[in-house]
């Protein structure tokens, strides 16, 4: 089963999955922890390019086709193997992000980011979606309170831009409402780790 | 005006176009050189990944949506700009060399990295493309002859992948009659300068 967590940065989508496939691995679960771009070398190396700082002159469609380059490499390499093994594999960010970011965020458009990651997915979808859904200003005062993590390209855009990214992932939530499941990450930690997982148990019984 | 030079490594294209330009700025011609994938700092950094031997796993279809992310980069940056301001932009490689050598010897097909191109090209083609059309066998005996050239990880293909990415060059010169000129690069080098400074001005004389 192929899950993935979507949601702005300061959602706490990664700390909870954390604490969700430790919970999976006390039951048996094999569970793999990945995340985009990256997840394999070449992946990392593009990871690298795409949130360079340093980077302020890249054209939104030039990130679009990095992130589908990484996404490709990604699925070929590690997904797709994984995948055909029986694990569950969870990945922090996706397709999805692609779609509210450049898509929608930098205005490229919905329809024609997913036309174009049709040549990086050649059609693959997760089983699972979990939108970690959090007002970006509350996502934002976390990243800045929390020292030890660096601020990247991303995390610079102005508030607008966030804004319209967590507009961007409630809307494919209504168009893909098969996979997709919205938590609401504004609740304490516990509870949301229990969301997660209690979704993630539901989508494995329908997988049976 | 936006010409492309196409071949193989160990055609000469570079030399031949560095003299090339060279008396068309004695016309007082403003020529700007520039070469895919790189171009611009960003592009650089594509370049760096695709190029890296280690990079031994990389995916086909990785390698055709890295380059077209340099190509973007490339396009936005640079040669849109400059092509705007009036200059001849000379480009070492540019789209045929995908067509070439992910769509014909990759096997991806030319018609889908055609397709998958117009995301970072906008339908933008070159007047004039100079295809430098000699034996690979040659062109990879000069290579090795050259030492102070570091080998990339696409001349460490084998003699089948180079010959079907010249037999891809040359069909993509029959399917684009208008702007491809064919130059026959295993003949001397003043000889090919001449032929390559012969094709550019006649396009000049065209395009005025």
């Amino acid at each position: 089963m192929f899950v993935t967590i979507e949601g702005p940065e300061g959602s706490g989508k990664s700390s909870v999955t954390n604490e969700v496939t430790k919970l999976l691995e006390k039951e048996g679960y094999e569970v793999v922890l990945t995340r985009e771009p990256g997840g394999t070398p070449i992946a990392e190396q593009i990871r690298n390019v795409i949130l360079d700082k340093e980077n302020t002159k890249m054209d939104p469609m030039t990130e679009a086709l990095l992130y589908a380059a990484s996404r490709r490499q990604h699925l070929v390499e590690k997904v797709w193997p994984l995948s055909k093994a029986g694990k569950i594999i969870i990945s922090d960010r996706f397709l999805d992000s692609s779609l509210a970011y450049q898509g929608g965020a930098r205005g490229l458009g919905i329809d024609k980011i997913l036309a174009l990651n049709q040549y990086a997915t050649d059609g693959f979808y997760p089983e699972l979606t979990l939108l970690f859904d959090i007002d970006p200003r509350i996502g934002l005062a976390r990243i800045a309170a929390n020292k030890g993590r660096e601020v990247n390209r991303l995390d610079l855009e102005k508030i607008d831009f966030h804004d319209s990214v967590r507009q961007t992932f409630l809307d494919l939530a209504k168009r893909f409402p098969d996979r997709f499941v919205i938590l609401d990450a504004s609740k304490p930690f516990d509870e949301v780790v229990k969301d997660a997982y209690a979704a993630i148990k539901e989508k494995l019984k329908e997988c049976k």
